[in-house]
């Protein structure tokens, strides 16, 4: 069916004031006659929504003209470095983060602290989550920020349009509700880390990036997400992208899953250490300096065990290729350190088991690292705010901007 | 960034006809006030894109009323059963076929003919296509059915946006381009045959079948297609879906692909054949009904045969099921008639190895069956007329359609 045209005036509002954003928050800084060049509105049109988001505060004029004043033509318009922004939370297993990210896309504070979340307690770790919340915002507010919601990175399953995890087995939780364990008060987001890594990969790459990825990345999970014509896969139950549960070997090792000769059980962090003789300690933050130090010296086991690991991504992935066929496959986390040793058996089984002839997907180290899941959380926030600014006006804002409805 | 919305009068005025074209040819004849209701837009506003579409003979009018006539409020409106129609084809292993569908879905004429394909000649079989093209439009121009374009369903990769069957293997064809040898003057589409079967699923099925689903068809090859949120899976280059192709045992048997361990050395129909020691004829429309004659006798080697293509049916969509988290798996072609077999090997390889709890998908056998990709093809060209109705005019139709740019 054709696609849905929006029905009412609001609704069109809504959406224009959104363009102008995206392409200001896309393009860089630009006259109100290059906004409406970039969304392919009329100048008087642009003005008009451009009036409206200088008096709710989100964009500000730079140059000779007053600052958030009255628009004077050809002066540049900028988004606001105040104002509404995004506070971006991960649960690690050994470690919890937190970030606020303007509307420019700068990140603005940071904190972070070292929690053993390896079967323990979810109350435990939400209190010092945020109490990290806390912190970082009370960071920025003297800047004029403040949080227009918070978005929570979990390395495990989300039932979709939910802030409940399902199953994180790394973590050792089972069907737990963080709505009632984060702070009041904040429109919450919580979503698969991996989920928000690849997120961070689209919005923070560069223009010529591509929009259909497979994104990978090997911690002490492996972490997958589908980025579709620039869109997350979310799959039916929010559980898509669990690469790391494809069957590489059928009557492999028995997995935490259920299933068996998982992909994990031949490339994730635990596997991997275990084929190269090194011990599985404490400090898992250690691990892949580790491989990579050992790898880098020579050690046989080592680079054995890396480019098995390899093998199994190649072959894991050469599956979902011939399913999505995907521009590119984006490496990230310790899969971009380690490699060296991982790459060249996993280009091998990549271009061997592809099925149609030069679809074989670029291969990308990721920009964005393992900072991928803090930087999408918060950034997923900056953009619920550019989706729909009538909803982050300021509280004192003009009538028009308050009786908008509440945030969702 | 949010959707973009339409800029033009004219564009908004085709997609609004579309949108009252889909609404009769997916609710079924309705008054004006119940299209109205229907798609959200203003009894008036419904009126006049009423009143052009019979002009545009593309509805008429049901009840006492003059039929095309001028519209009496309360009458119901139907899509035209005479104007353009869809003219669908396949091009087998071992036979050609091509049917004429109307704008309200129905098959008004068919024509067949064996025709071996496997290693044979594009330009020969594509000639004798455009033969039975001409008679089956020749069979419904008395009718008033004159064609709107022409879709093509190829068991093989087709390049995005193109008519080039890059590989077909069961053909033997590589790199044919169908345009220069089909009949020029239709708008031409050629795709997969799984694609086109998949879609005969989502657009055939019944309004409450599921709108993301993997869909897999066994006959010579193992086709399958994705489909996301109501839309078929493309992939960057017009590949995705090749299910055949993802490994199952990474060490298995070599693969036409290059690869080993695929599918296809499993489940597909070759395999089971020798697996069940039984031979591959040259009457492969045979085949299947050999294996399910075998096994429902009670052949021991046959019923192996099928429980072991099941266990590999299932050790692949395990893997593609955690990677899309898809509503359901769709079984077309022979899998829906070896299904007493193949079933319960597959259900147990699903169960154990998909990752998240509760997202084991529903199993639904194929509504459309073998008739799926003939009939998604046709299907696929009446859709690009209520899609585009201003394309579609009759030529001597009023000015205001005449006008209309030209099908693409």
């Amino acid at each position: 069916m054709a696609a849905p045209v929006p029905n009412s005036q609001q609704e069109m509002r809504r959406r224009n004031l959104a363009r102008v954003l995206h392409a200001v928050s896309e393009g860089g800084p630009a006259s109100r006659a290059a906004v409406a060049a970039r969304i392919g509105l009329t100048r008087a049109a642009v003005s008009t929504l451009v009036d409206e988001l200088l008096r709710a505060e989100l964009l500000v004029e730079l140059g000779p003209g007053r600052p958030g004043g009255v628009g004077r033509p050809g002066s540049a318009l900028a988004l606001t470095d105040r104002g509404p922004c995004g506070v971006g939370a991960e649960i690690g297993v050994d470690r919890l983060a937190v970030c606020a990210v303007d509307l420019r896309g700068e990140v603005r504070a940071r904190a972070s602290a070292p929690f053993g979340n390896r079967g323990g307690d979810p109350a435990a770790a939400a209190a010092r989550l945020g109490e990290l919340v806390e912190r970082v915002t009370a960071e920025v507010a003297p800047e004029g920020l403040r949080p227009a919601g918070l978005a929570v990175a979990v390395p495990g399953l989300i039932a979709r349009g939910t802030a409940t995890v399902v199953r994180a087995p790394n973590l050792g939780w089972r069907g737990v509700d963080l709505v009632p364990l984060l702070p009041a008060g904040l429109p919450l987001t919580v979503d698969n880390e991996a989920n928000f890594g690849a997120l961070a990969e689209l919005w923070l790459g560069t223009a010529d990036a591509p929009r259909d990825f497979i994104h990978v990345s090997a911690e002490i999970g492996i972490g997958g997400a589908v980025v579709l014509d620039g869109e997350l896969l979310r799959g039916a139950r929010g559980f898509a992208g669990e690469l790391g549960h494809v069957p590489v070997r059928p009557e492999g090792p028995r997995c935490a899953c259920g299933g068996r000769g998982c992909l994990e059980q031949y490339a994730g962090e635990e596997a991997v250490l275990r084929a190269a003789g090194l011990p599985y300690g404490d400090d898992t933050g250690a691990h892949v300096a580790l491989l990579a130090d050992r790898a880098a010296a020579g050690d046989t086991a080592t680079r054995r065990a890396l480019r098995d690991a390899g093998t199994a991504l190649g072959i894991a992935l050469a599956g979902a290729v011939n399913l999505l066929d995907p521009r590119a496959v984006v490496l990230g986390g310790a899969l971009a350190r380690l490699g060296p040793w991982l790459l060249p058996s996993l280009e091998r089984e990549l271009a061997d088991r592809t099925a149609a002839p030069d679809a074989i997907p670029e291969l990308i180290v990721s920009a964005a690292g393992d900072k991928g899941p803090l930087l999408g959380a918060a950034h997923s926030v900056v953009r619920a705010v550019l989706d729909d600014p009538l909803a982050y006006g300021p509280g004192q804002g003009p009538a028009g901007l308050r009786s908008a409805a509440a945030p969702v």
